[in-house]
């Protein structure tokens, strides 16, 4: 989480003064539930929120320095600043009850952060490839041109993706939105599960279904693949407009903002810096799966070796995709489209895209698939080879016009047949 | 995938003739359906299927070694063995149409056998769960010993962990559960939504939403972070496990069988290594992720570098899993539990786990709540170091006595109220 | 980088002032090389270094809002502050001239930083290999009593793993003190190697072989591993003492300072939380490996991925296992030893230890290998059920009786013996 | 390691007969170095050497199944072998001792095979470095066209990499050529460090410095990181083959050979698959790494979790590395380049890549550089939208002509000037 990647929202979610907080409402949320079973005198919680207490970070952090221990150090700083009241904070609960159900709601928090900034990047490829439904273009596969697409194509293939990775992180958000309120090792034992499940309702969470001291890490892990998902997708967004914009492609371009320099060096550079870097911050968010894994063998009820690594992922990788998210978006939005471009680069293949249909064509007449693809590709090379324009070798192959008409071979050379069944592809991912 | 780490069905799922013969029921299904659009004449499957071709890897790879391509090499194989009609195959297809198709379907199973391992390892341990519900131990977090559980509990956390594992694998077999018979590059060319709709049916599959040459990748890695979830949920059983049977501890132990050798150089012992074996197994199917994930930005409508990573990872990453899943049920239903060693390990703590319920009580009677940590962890460090019982300290110390009469301070050191609420999550656990 | 794991030295080095000081130091170097080169008239740097220039980062990054690219932001305000002559700067260069050169000079002074902390480690643990060479205690493989060793060779083997640490540290150092002043494509178009030679040697670095834009990523990428090896060396090590320290082993502890709370409903524990952490950090510096071998291949003579990747993990991983170094040598200095435990643990065993010198007196006296396993293995599992001591169990079985006179198992029973050459290997790590 | 990917040579050296017949060769060597110091009779490993065993590793996988431990089981299949003699194998010595022992031949053998085969990629990579090294091309960064470079100036840094790999290989040679003969925790109880010494520079090792039950980890994981890092720049090299490959650019093309087929549904096609191919595999070996350093904190004196990672990642690790390493010199050997079209390319640029030269000039004249930027971006810009040559474009501009005659202007598009200093740097790479 440095400054450079990380939006206001999630700098304000993961500071010092929304943890505390969030412990806060954690510690009276609990109250409350005690206080409704009759272990804590009634208005306690009240009371205590009536002061509107001003958590001071410096001074926990200062006290924690002493106890080492930085729960012990929030309650001592709470009791500071209620007073006696306060004391009934915290009843039969162990530091990992506050923790991670806190934890919960600033997770819970920031996948909201997350979908909407997810929304927004699905809203702008929605309207780009509807957009672009029919700008045709190659489609390339291994970086050679296949077979005409079109940019919306293109376009809606990612919308699907980042579709799947909104429904990913709701299942995400699903498995993470659980608390506990449980005691040191799970048992209730100076507590009940209904204390327990009235403050976690209270919080917007549901119990663990079997704590330890702390809440099962494999749903945190499930969280940050998610997130690696989500960004894996946006990698390859960005991928692909690095080589739309590249020198001899030139396809489509990000936005160049004015003011804005390519190069120290070159004056003349316009850059997919955008891009390059969402594929850089891609391999960031990633970098968090593992070490959520390695978080999750916790030995016996718990040991502490999960907190230092969540202290630092949880913050970076859901910044870090926000800011991915933001800027994706942006690029979406900003895209610049050269339609002419476009369809240059496509008629530069010489057709050959069409051999599909020739090939399928000298088949139906009877031809042998293996004998007509190298009746084709015979054809195709000399094109490549620059002798002679593909259709016009075919029309000169005595093979070939010993099979096919020349009207025949026409009708193999329709962009509009080749396209037609695009709409409905795009339809169903706009719909989805 | 090595033999001594891959269950036979796996071995068999993933071999050369297996990936052959689903690709010929994936060119049938296709046939099929073209059959039905009336793009291909009538009974040209049902005719290659009455062949019963017997189809040689060997060859396959034989003519690859010529042609460079799989796909090519298999069709030229199908016509050597099935003559004519096997010209109408791959009609308008390209060859990830059967690769992406088929590799789905083989997924698809192969989630499905682990699937059935899942069943009986949650099968093991709801058994063993049930059996010890009321075996009490003693809980530790750090490594130290906390409060009481009850050995069914530790389990029953296990158990809520793998059904959750359970819902994952489902999910990523519904991801998975795609395939594509759309072309070179997704737009059904030479083909049709309908006919894809049709084959991708008869072989238990949907349609990916917008194909690329390929379906698209985020799908797999899903996949394989599902499976990794699960492995760091055994790796966590297994680090318990380990725990357990050391011998400071030998609260539990792997069943020896008769026979078994524990070094070769100490005859004496017995080590937990299966679930040893178990522990490194979790590195290798997390391994699995990143290459995953890397999988998914393929350059525009594809490149072919996914293709060399799932030939190693899918195989390994599903076999490996089967065998840990394997391994894990077996290792549950036969684990060794010492319930007196578990009591005299509970014992051997001194009581010192009721210092919360003392705790509690003094803050009770008014003490506030650091005033009363600080009085309570005195007697208790006494205890530690070796100092009187913890009890009788309590007992003795003028400031406890001031605020707790002797049958207070013995209500304080009661089992069955610390673990009165274990039933309740256990049942949670057995039932969810 | 959170402040929590982040020691002073490392957040100075890594702040915007550092950064844009170092920036300016490497603009500085190349501009008196072309100095002497002739390229620009003499005295420039000297002038611009009398003003002292107090650079601005605030006032940096808002220009840098405006054109988009950091470098140009930094000239664009050096020129403000220094007038005139900072025209003179930059000359011929291209941003990645300065930035890769500055980030080597930054690395190398972060490594510097590391090396220190390092050697402290080794001092410590040296120390307490050396207090320990003769405390017996029992070792253990698979968690299992194994044979006897003493504590000191246990820290003697974490101290010969940090030497070698050490010395792939300062490999990594070799390979990333390397810069480039070598023009947007690395090939001196409008400078020379003999201009980029003096100014890095200024700098105390080599020029990169050959160069693209940039300096080549697997030099970063092997410093990552580097880090990632020490990191893995200090968590075996924080493995250990959680081991050491768990309440049924209790042979040494972190140093428990006062007024340090354990937990917060359980005043009695001590937890081994430093170690703890430790594993935890080790994740983090682990999982920055991934990424940075993912920087290495970069398109043509570069993209600008990597920078987002490095601007997080390089600060990131370096200041974290400079925490972790500090914290592993006060750790090691600490460590509160418990002879007597340690002694009693070894003799909990029942000298069943001692069984591999009974197999090979009875191979010595003609028993085939496994059958003299199969009777020694019979005598000490009839010790572990409870069935006599080891030592009498032998006494009393008519099969060894039959080969071994009483004092020739007596003679088996030898702790010093087997010890004897422990001081050999101790001397070996503290020498090397 | 899939026989897809696994050179002969590889698949012999992981085979089991290999391994048995390494162990073999592990405890004769040990055997001979006990002789030698009296501990077992003299010509015992003489005697079993003139039988010449021929192991049977599915006997010896029999005997595993019912003593579940791999090493005992060799043992009881040598002494069903050699007799008698047999009985004195293994003397003192631990499991590992011989598992760990071999491991180590086996590796330094692997990284012999990797070092020939690298020599070769370093070798073609030499020669077409020279080759082309006066072919210019345009260099690019961001994938825009950047600057001028020659082919050769791009090889040669692949070449450097190469090298640097190489470089790391040895030193983990070095790491890794380490054995122990040192019994159960390290300790040469009922051995000594001369018979170590002795038995293991028998088989080319060095002993570890402090064993303890086996050799340290960090060893390997050095390993796999030196492999990660030359696979990672196998990948750069690939990915710029596929950039160079691709249809908009086709500078160079991976040999397409006679009866290839690029794609079943498009002859035309002639697709990078050799360098997608790379990148996936560099995927591969990159996914080692993190298993290897989870490798690393095993617990007390040692725990058997590596053992399972490192039967699949030891082979699969190596064998891909040797496979990419013959198939990326394969590829650099055949690579067809086009020299018309690398210059076509260069032309196509409009000569913008003057600009920086332009720049300069103007700075000379005395024109701050920000200011002198924004002149020649003005000129760029116009270019680049269609509005005439840059040089024309230049020599109109007022301002421009205000501070450039003429043949100031001319100057400035000097090619050979640009490229003036890259033959001392491709020297620079091939004679490191």
């Amino acid at each position: 989480m440095i400054p450079r990647y990380t939006p206001a929202e999630f700098e304000e979610l993961w500071s010092p003064a929304t943890r505390f907080s969030t412990w806060l409402e954690v510690e009276l949320a609990a109250c409350e539930a005690m206080e409704a079973e009759g272990l804590v005198p009634a208005g306690i919680a009240k009371g205590i929120r009536a002061k509107q207490l001003s958590l001071d970070p410096a001074r926990i952090e200062a006290i924690e320095r002493t106890v080492k221990h930085d729960v012990i150090a929030f309650l001592t700083h709470v009791e500071e600043l209620a007073g006696e009241g306060a004391r009934w904070l915290h009843r039969g609960m162990t530091s990992s009850d506050v923790l991670d159900t806190s934890l919960a709601v600033l997770l819970v928090r920031a996948t909201d952060l997350l979908s909407a900034r997810l929304d927004k990047l699905c809203g702008a490829l929605a309207r780009r490839a509807d957009e672009h439904r029919r700008t045709p273009m190659i489609g390339r596969s291994h970086g050679i041109a296949a077979e005409p697409i079109t940019f919306g194509l293109a376009l809606a293939g990612h919308l699907a993706e980042m579709k799947r990775g909104r429904a990913r992180l709701l299942a995400a958000r699903q498995a993470i939105a659980v608390g506990k309120i449980a005691g040191a090792v799970g048992t209730y034992a100076h507590l009940s599960p209904r204390i327990e499940e009235r403050a976690l309702a209270a919080l917007g969470l549901r119990p663990e279904t079997v704590s330890t001291q702390v809440v099962a890490r494999d749903r945190h892990a499930e969280l940050f693949t998610a997130l690696s998902l989500i960004a894996a997708g946006i990698e390859r967004l960005a991928t692909n407009v690095r080589h739309w914009q590249r020198t001899e492609v030139r396809e489509a371009e990000e936005r160049f903002t004015v003011g804005q320099k390519g190069s120290s060096a070159m004056p003349h550079k316009r850059n997919p810096i955008l891009s390059e870097n969402l594929c850089g911050l891609a391999r960031i968010v990633r970098a968090a799966v593992i070490p959520a894994l390695e978080n999750v063998p916790l030995w016996h009820e718990r040991d502490i070796s999960h907190s230092s690594v969540e202290r630092m992922i949880a913050p970076d990788a859901t910044s870090t995709l926000g800011f991915m998210l933001d800027r994706a978006a942006g690029l979406v939005e900003g895209l610049v489209v050269y339609p002419e471009k476009l369809r240059q680069n496509l008629d530069s293949t010489g057709e050959l895209f069409f051999s599909e249909a020739v090939l399928l064509a000298l088949v139906q007449k009877g031809r042998p698939r293996q004998a007509a693809y190298e009746l084709v590709q015979r054809c195709a090379m000399r094109a490549i080879a620059g002798e002679g324009r593909f259709r016009d070798n075919l029309a000169a192959d005595a093979d070939v016009v010993a099979l096919l008409a020349p009207d025949e071979i026409a009708r193999c050379f329709d962009l509009d047949h080749a396209l037609s069944h695009v709409d409905t592809i795009i339809d169903r991912a706009l719909r989805d």
